[in-house]
Parts: C-alpha cells; sequence; structure tokens
C-alpha cells in the first residue's frame, strides 16, 4: 500500500473548556489529570500506527515551539516531522489542501493523509488501528474516508452521517451528512442505526484530494496552490517547516473541508468504528477522565466538602472548600476561576466571548506565557515591582535587548545561565544572582543540558513589555515586540 | 459622672468565616469592603463617645502587634492604649475579670467599664451613643448593664434578654436571660415583644463588677486577682501592656461572663436599642455589606457572569467567571477556596473544622503572615526555591540570624534597608539588590520613615522556616523559633 502521513491539524480555541484553554494555549495543550496533553496523545496514536515514518502538523506559527516541545518529550521513534505553518487559522480546506499540495509535491501523488484533529481522545488505540487499515484500503480505492462512530447517546452537538451503500469489510458510501439535529432528531438517528457520528477525521490519497477539490471547490485549492507558491520552507535535521505566506493565505475561502469536500463528493466512504472517542468538548467531558469518589464527586486537587455531591472540582494549586453544592463545575487556575451549573458546561463560552470583547489578558494568555526559548510565569505584579520564573531550554537564548526604565534582578535556582551584562559576560551558577541596570544591553543564555530555572525580580517607575529595544535575536523576530524577548 | 473606660473584648476564631478568618488572623481583624477591619470600627466606636481618654483591649499575646498596627492608622486624637495580653483564649469572665481588676487599681473603683465584643458592627453611631449614655446612668446607680437590641427576625442563632420591671429612661431589669430558642420560640420572642437579642455587650463600674464576682463566682475573681499577681507590665509613652501569666491563668475557671454572672445577679439592667446591630456571624451577613446588582449579586472583585442569580462573590485577586448559579456564596484567597450554598453558611464552620482536625495550615495561616517587624508573604515556592514579600514597617528590625543551608537574595522595590551581611553593614536603596551566603550573619533595619517593602528570593537545597540562628531580637522572642524572625 501506499505510504501513509498522518496530518494532525490543530486549530479552534477550545473557548468552552476556558479558563484552561486560551487563544495563546489552546485546547490541544491542555493537560489531562495523567500529564499529558491532547496534542501528545493525538502525537502518540499517530506515530503508534503502523509504518509511519513522518507526521505532518498543519498548525499555528504561534504555537509552533510549544508543538515542537510536546512532540520531542515523546518522539523517541525519531519519526521525521513536518510542519506547516500558518501565521492566522483560517479553516480546514484550505489547511487540508495545503496538506494535501505538500505531500503530494515531496512524498509522491500517491500517499496517503490520515487527517486527525489535535484535540480529541481515543481510549481504545486497537480499534482505532484497525479502523485506519480499513480506511487504507478504501483510501487506495480513491475514497475519500471518513470515521463514522457509533453514536452513544442523542447528542445534538455533533454532525451526523448517513450510511449508503455497504462497501468492503463493514463500511459504507456515506449516503449525506446531516447538520447538528435537535434532541429528537438525534434520538431517531440513534435508534435507527442509520447515522454516525462525523468525527472530522479522514483517510484519503493526496492526488485524490487535489482532484476532488479541482472538482468541487477550485477556488480553494487555487488559493492554496498560490499560497504555497510564496511561501518559505525551512528544513532541519529531522524537521521541516513551510511557513504559508499570510497575504495569499487571506485569499482562500474559509470553509471547512466538510462543506467543501465531504458534502459534495460523491466518492465519500465511511468507516463505522466504536473508538471510546471524546472531542473533549466541554468540562462535562473532561470530568469523565477522573474517576468518581462515592458522593459524585469528580476532583483533581486537594478539597474539603460537606454534603457536596456530583460536582467536578479541579483546583492544582488552591484548596478547594464547599458545602450544600450539587452538579456544579469548579476550575481554578492561577488568575481565573470558573463556577459553572454542569448542565450549561457548553456555555462556558459565553464568558470567554465575553472576555474576548472586552480585550481581557485571561482570554489570550495564561500566567506562564510560550516563547520560543522557554517559559515565563508571572508569579507577582505590584507598584514598582514585577516578578517572574523564567525556564530557559537548554542552548536556548533571549534576545540581546536593553530596558530603558527597569530594573532586572536575575537569580538562578537551577542549571547555570550566561549573562552578558554591558560589556561583561561571565557564567551564573545556581544560588547565585546578578542584576541589570536600566540602559545596559544584556542578554541570557542557558549553556547547559539542563533547564536553567531563574526568577527575575523586575523593579522600576514603569514595568510594561513594551519598554524593550531588541537587537539580535536567534529566532527572527522583528526587533521590537511586545512581550517578554 | 465616673470615668468611662471602653474594654475591647477580642476572642473567637470565626470559623464560619473561613477562608478569610483563621486561626492566626481571626475575624477582628477582617476587612469589610471599605477597607476597615471590623476591629477598626469598634476602636473608632469606642473612641468616638464623649469622654473617652483610655481604651482597654483585652486580646491574644500573638495578635498583639497587628491590633496596635490596626490601633495606630485610626488614633489621631492620642487616646491612651491599655493592653491586657493573654498567652491563650480562656474565655469572657476571666478576661472581663482582669479588665475590672485592672482598671479598679490603677483608675478608681468607681470607673465604668464598657465592655465591647471586638467583631461586631453597629451602623447607627448615634444610637449607639445615646444607648451608652443610658446605660452608664444605670452603671452609675450599680447595675450590670447589657445591651438588648430590638430583633429584627426570628434568629435562632443568638441568646435571648427578657425585660422585667421597668426602670429609668425606658431600660429594665432582667426578667431572665434564655439559650438560643427553636424557631418556633424565637418567633414568640420577636412577636411578644418581651426579648431582646443578647449583643453581649455591657456597661458597669469596676468595684459591682467585683463585688458581684466576689458573690457568684468567687473562684474566677480569686484565680485572676492570682493571675494578676503573677503578671508582668510594661509601660510605653502611650500604650500599657500587661501581660498575663499562662501557668496561673490556666488555672481560672473556662466560663463565659453570661453563666458566671449575668445569669446568678439580681442586679442586671437591659437598655433596649436599636443599632443597626450585626454580629458578622457568617458570610450571610457579611454579603449585605455589598450592595446588589440587578440579578441580586452582590460581588467585590471581577466577575463575567451568565444567569447568575444572589450569589455573593468576594474574589479579590482572581477573574471569577459564572454560568447558571444561583443562591452560592465563594470566596476566594490567595490559598484557599470557598464556594458555599448560601443558606449554608454557617456549616462553613465544618470546613475549618475539618482543616483544624488535620492541623492543616489552611486553617491557622494565611499566605501573608503578620511579625512584629511588619509581613511576610510567599509568593511562590518550588523545588530549590522560595519567594517573600516583606514589608517591614518604619524604624522595624528583624532579628540578627543566620541560615545553614540557603542564600538569600534581597531587592528593594520600595524604601530603604539598612543590612548587616558578616562584618559588613551598609545601605541598600530602591532598586538595588544584594545576596546573603549561607552561613553568613545578617540582619535587615528599616532606617526610613515609609515601609521597606523588598523581595526575597530564597534559594538551596532546603528552604524550611527551622533552619535559622537567632542572635539577639528587640521583640524578646526565644532564641530558635519556627517562622520568618
Amino acid at each position: 500500500m501506499s505510504l501513509l502521513i498522518p496530518c494532525i491539524i490543530a486549530g479552534g480555541a477550545g473557548t468552552r473548556l476556558w479558563p484552561v484553554s486560551r487563544e495563546a494555549m489552546p485546547k490541544p495543550f491542555m493537560r489531562l489529570p495523567d500529564g499529558e496533553s491532547l496534542l501528545q496523545k493525538t502525537f502518540r496514536r499517530a506515530t503508534g500506527l503502523a509504518d509511519v515514518q513522518r507526521l505532518l502538523t498543519v498548525t499555528n506559527r504561534e504555537v509552533f515551539f510549544r508543538t515542537l516541545d510536546d512532540y520531542r518529550l515523546l518522539n523517541k521513534g525519531g519519526t521525521a516531522l513536518d510542519f506547516i505553518l500558518e501565521p492566522f487559522g483560517r479553516n480546514t480546506a484550505p489547511a487540508i489542501a495545503a496538506a494535501a499540495l505538500h505531500v503530494s509535491r515531496l512524498y509522491g501523488e500517491d500517499a496517503q493523509l490520515l487527517v486527525l484533529p489535535a484535540d480529541h481522545l481515543i481510549k481504545d488505540l486497537d480499534a482505532f488501528a484497525k479502523a485506519v487499515q480499513s480506511a487504507r484500503k478504501l483510501a487506495d480505492q480513491g475514497w475519500l474516508v471518513t470515521f463514522g462512530l457509533v453514536p452513544t447517546q442523542a447528542e445534538t452537538g455533533f454532525g451526523y452521517i448517513e450510511k449508503g451503500q455497504a462497501l468492503d469489510e463493514g463500511s459504507f458510501q456515506v449516503a449525506r451528512f446531516v447538520e447538528k439535529p435537535d434532541a429528537a432528531t438525534a434520538q431517531r438517528y440513534v435508534d435507527g442505526g442509520l447515522h454516525l457520528w462525523n468525527a472530522g477525521m479522514f483517510c484519503m490519497r493526496a492526488d485524490v484530494v487535489l482532484r476532488e477539490l479541482q472538482e468541487h471547490a477550485p477556488d480553494v485549492l487555487a488559493a492554496m496552490t498560490e499560497c504555497l507558491a510564496h511561501s518559505h520552507g525551512r528544513e532541519g535535521s529531522q524537521e521541516l517547516q513551510l511557513e504559508l505566506d499570510g497575504k495569499t493565505l487571506g485569499l482562500a475561502p474559509d470553509i471547512s473541508i466538510d462543506y467543501a469536500l465531504m458534502e459534495r463528493s460523491k466518492k465519500v466512504a465511511v468507516v463505522p468504528c466504536q473508538l471510546g472517542w471524546s472531542d473533549i468538548g466541554s468540562w462535562q467531558a473532561v470530568r469523565d477522565l477522573t474517576p468518581a469518589d462515592a458522593n459524585g464527586n469528580q476532583c483533581n486537587g486537594e478539597t474539603v466538602l460537606f454534603d457536596v455531591h456530583n460536582c467536578y472540582i479541579d483546583s492544582r494549586k488552591r484548596l478547594v472548600g464547599g458545602v450544600g453544592l450539587k452538579d456544579l463545575i469548579i476550575i481554578d487556575t492561577p488568575d481565573a476561576l470558573l463556577v459553572a451549573d454542569s448542565k450549561r458546561s457548553q456555555d462556558v463560552k459565553l464568558i470567554a466571548q465575553e472576555l474576548k470583547r472586552q480585550g481581557h489578558e485571561a482570554y489570550r494568555l495564561h500566567r506562564t506565557v510560550t516563547r520560543p526559548w522557554g517559559t515565563y510565569t508571572v508569579l507577582e505584579e505590584g507598584k514598582r515591582f514585577k516578578i517572574k520564573r523564567i525556564v530557559v531550554k537548554p542552548d536556548a537564548s533571549l534576545s540581546l535587548q536593553m530596558h530603558h526604565h527597569r530594573s532586572e534582578h536575575w537569580i538562578v535556582v537551577s542549571g547555570m545561565a550566561r549573562v552578558t551584562n554591558g560589556e561583561h559576560e561571565f557564567l551564573l551558577d545556581t544560588n547565585e544572582s546578578t542584576f541589570i541596570k536600566p540602559g545596559k544591553t544584556h542578554r541570557l543564555v542557558n549553556p547547559g543540558v539542563i533547564d536553567l530555572v531563574m526568577i527575575e525580580v523586575q523593579s522600576g517607575e514603569y514595568l510594561g513589555e513594551d519598554d524593550i529595544v531588541r537587537f539580535t535575536d536567534i529566532y527572527g523576530r522583528v526587533p521590537v515586540e511586545a512581550g517578554k524577548s
């Protein structure tokens, strides 16, 4: 059979999972109670399939380094990594068109794409591998293959796929796609046995995708062909990055692969499957990952509860006391707290939307912000001071920079730092500290092989992130940019 | 009329107000939305009365400095301050006996004590002043005068006073005291008009208290006479401190003034009054201090709410998002969160009791800990580091000390520090920093006239509070003691 290239598509903000999911740290990066992110689980699932030597990821440029970090921890088998990096999210049709063009050009027209959303959960990996095998056979025959999940309840939040004529090995041609139904219709679908959930996973040959796009969505194909022609690639030892050109990407229609292709093509098949699948679409779905106690409560973190029933409480750093509660979801994070009726977990997005409307930081960022060189966490801000914990990855470096209005005091609590302070360059060992006066150019490098963990205390009259003059930056960022260098 | 000495009695943990009220920062210190503590309001109320030149406070030794801080901010009139400091809380009978002995000895037998609990709220200060005037007349005539609040609802949480024979100016002899009634009895009391709430406030001549104690509770009087004989006083320019001897105090009966005296004496009168009084006994009482919005929500702090009704939300540092909530109390503090059904606000004490049983830090301490020299707040703890914000009051000084296992890095963000580091002594100005190596004796002093605010970053293998060798301490604390010096 032809080459299989799993293609992880990361997109969507996950606003219903606020305050854990935020714009700058969207749902794929959400850590489950076992410590792995949804993205990591997707990576593991994709690279665990037979004959996978290469994995393609289509994601936002902003989260590229974070994605790489998540992968590297798991990528012991040395799967080659391709990235298509979007300057902004468009939609699934442009993303998949770009993936098909890329794969077809580099790895052969008959290579198969296995499209996987980055933020779903699948418990039964054997069933998943079998379903992929079935899908591959159909894909080889020229079908656009979807995965149809046997519904377990009358869900109104998903689209459905109606089975048509039977094909090989328990698979079917797709009769039609149907939009999110109302409750009564959903119940009929479940009872009737003809309908399956559309999970947004696909298996298809690159040339078939391109041919069908040419027929049914030529504007998408043309726009993405143009976009790739204007895009620039970079190749590392194990990684290939293709950074999409923003100007031409902006001209591509903002349309999903379902609308653009699946609902229009006659060559769509479905493999029915039971995978222990969840789209982790709300806190109600997340809570099921934590076992319930005798009162039906599912708790992560320390709690003291009296007469509390059927609540989900997630609080990793703060003690939660509860009295006389029922059917609540309580999610505590360092800078924001969510308390919601568990029956209203879909409406959590209203809060995220309102925060977005206000331009509120709690929509976009967490206390911990990821940068190419590592992370920083604002521990405390007050009048005349700001304290950050800075983690610099081995071999990574912050840009050479200068601030006009603030002193920076650096204390190494773990690892080793190489510091440039004006004309001086010196090593700073664990438990040592130094300070950078206003107006001094400085740079911080981790020359070691373990993470450098530093506490930075800024003091001064003005501590805005925009008081920075950046001289050189190995990550190619623009000279002046808001945000920690 | 004879001298009036208000006597503020601080006691009680306020466990129903967890997580704001804690053992080391009990209810009197709770800040109301206007920024003043209950203790400060009590101080203001007492010193606002006519002819008050001196105020006596009976409180725990542990919170003496904190009490003084609260008073000093308000004590512009220069009221003289007497303190009777208890090494541990006993009960109201021993406390009031000590107060009467102290006042009688120093300020005359006929001086009047106005006993005020430190943690109640009174809105109508004019009515309070009038009630005190009436009480003083009766006290002069030799009555033990109680204040009886006209009940506003059938409260089952308070004791009641039954009016007897009428005395002067709308006051009455007390027929009897009754325990907390059931709901039906409470309703009968309210309807009948004969019963008043017992607010635990008293006005009485020192010699009358001592005479009546001699008759009805001679064991209490004897024990406290013995205790005062073994206690030691200290006199400052404006303050007199009498530190009760723990050994003899431990021999005093653990009994309330109501049981020991009021219920037994024939010389008890009551002044009925309407003061806008509240004992701030639960979060339901606290919430009434914050105006309600159109949905009946009372919020302090930033919130984004959808379909939330009749909730009280207090979160000063964290954004709270709510969806589909009704009748909840949500109290967020830096290290603990409370979510409770508002009808169950009395049961919040169950959480505090459970934490006490577990020996949990969240029962005893806040993130911010008060010391004689100021405060420290643990901002963050992690592997190999601990960060504190330290506030040192003008002229205050930490003890000369040494740590075996940790470095301390000090950054001045406001004010000026005088640092002793080994043999060196130097000034550290705002925005400057220094560091203390393990094994170096060091001391920190605020030589200035404004607060010194410092960030301390500790780093090392072992960061326990018990790694401290203390050499000298101007606050007379024992050489080695757990807790920041």
